[in-house]
């Protein structure tokens, strides 16, 4: 790979060379699924086919709010899908989402099953399926649309853009660095400036805008994302950090964290989830040493 | 500004200097107005403040199908908003849209009237609030919100990623071409595999889903934006082609690109929209030449 300046792109581009970086074995020009392979599928209504990114934290950390609010329906079996493997190729993955990205879940409480994908539009079906965390008086319902929404255009600015060219990509680029540096330092300001006038995002009460949000940018807030803390001066974000340590310390979110995890502390991950109780076993494993 | 490659951050980002390329005057890294500066409202139910970019020619599209339906209470006013020269860091554009970007929405219809940003939860609002372009059948819904959604989290890869660096960019970097280049053209198989085995996106209806998308990769598919049709080699997608054909042909679709448009031919550009007369006005003057 060459990292030419003022250079001239061919008439036509085409896939000649992978393109490098973390992640350069999962990206490809083509979609569909590159092999047959079912789903595994559980005894629960709900079917979480994930991994414990930011955008698959959201979705575990919602169910685990919903079922500690006594939403029985909202149990849940947390498959893994290791992308890094390219388990989001298979057969039976593409068939839920012909995006190929986790999540993706799947409804068998209806009829005909139904397939979510888009974390967002997840986080939406499943707080209308169950009438929480997303308010029905209109203004307040839509104040935590606009938010939700506000995420998911954003987000790929942190993640596909800062994220990548600041700890990804096979070198480092000045002008892509602050471009994207720029952009998720506004994005915070958005953010931190919204916190100072309201509790959560979208008024006083947490809700699914919330959730979209924390793991991204109260991640990046609390220093879990590509080691940028300091580089983009986080700690001054006094409203987004108090918002954070505010929903960290709820222990749905706790838990939410754990499932679908593959790096980090081994106590703090629950592979796949299939009963409350396996969080349980997993503390247990923490406080006994049992497991390594 | 300089483009080393194999760069070193410095320990802590700082607003040196504008980023370059075209744009560079409005990108900042902290948000809130700049100046004040009340927005003008007009006398409909719903006033638009926005621009004739593919997130603005949602908006504007869907208002003009509903119109079309019957639903008198679509009438709107949409008032521009020149982006190039700030307008959207003025006090009351941020009042309405905290992230200063177009389109934001308010809708005067309600007892305390309802700020209404981001696309996506525009196009939502206005589906829910007038009954159409998104089924009521769950699954149908689901599929609808899935694809929008889909939209929001993948444009910014099209619109900050390929543009920025295929068009924009001061300089142009093969390695973000090459990266942005091979996502654009996986989302658009994705698409194109979609719309092989369904008339529309979300199933045999047209819906938010496809006013969503269309602006952004029927756009590219038609080789509108960035002139990069032979780059990219759009003609190759034959189901992203037959649908943006066919959502083109819609006599709305072609009201609602007109509205707000700063560019191209002046008989296809109504600046400004309080009436559905004005386009009788503009068509009227692309017939006799009466206008520049």
């Amino acid at each position: 790979m060459t990292d030419s300046i003022d250079y001239t792109p061919p008439k036509v581009w085409s896939w000649t060379k992978p393109n490098g970086g973390t992640f350069a074995n999962i990206n490809r020009p083509i979609a569909g699924p590159t092999h047959d392979k079912e789903l595994p599928v559980g005894r629960h209504p709900i079917q979480l086919y994930s991994l414990a990114t930011p955008n698959g934290v959201k979705i575990t950390i919602l169910l685990e709010e919903l079922l500690a609010l006594g939403h029985a329906g909202a149990e849940y079996d947390a498959w893994l899908i290791k992308i890094g493997d390219g388990d989001q190729f298979g057969s039976g993955f593409v068939a839920i989402n012909p995006n190929s990205k986790i999540p993706a879940l799947l409804d068998r409480s209806e009829p005909e099953p139904i397939r979510v994908f888009e974390s967002g539009a997840i986080l939406l079906y499943l707080a209308e399926k169950f009438g929480a965390f997303l308010p029905k008086d209109i203004a307040a319902r839509t104040e935590t649309l606009n938010w939700l929404f506000w995420q998911m255009g954003s987000a790929p600015y942190l993640g596909g853009g800062f994220g990548h060219f600041y700890a990804y990509a096979p070198t480092r680029i000045e002008y892509a660095i602050d471009r994207f540096a720029m952009e998720v330092k506004r994005q915070l300001d958005v953010l931190d400036r919204r916190l100072a006038e309201s509790e959560y995002l979208a008024g006083g009460d947490y809700s699914i805008a919330d959730i979209a949000v924390f793991p991204w940018y109260g991640g990046l807030a609390k220093g879990w994302q590509y080691g940028a803390a300091a580089f983009l001066s986080v700690q001054d974000y006094k409203n987004v950090q108090r918002w954070a340590d505010a929903i960290l310390a709820r222990p749905a979110v706790k838990r939410g964290r754990m499932v679908n995890r593959m790096s980090g502390d081994p106590s703090e991950q629950l592979r796949e989830r299939h009963d409350a109780a396996d969080f349980n076993t997993r503390t247990q494993d923490k406080l006994t040493g049992a497991r390594p």
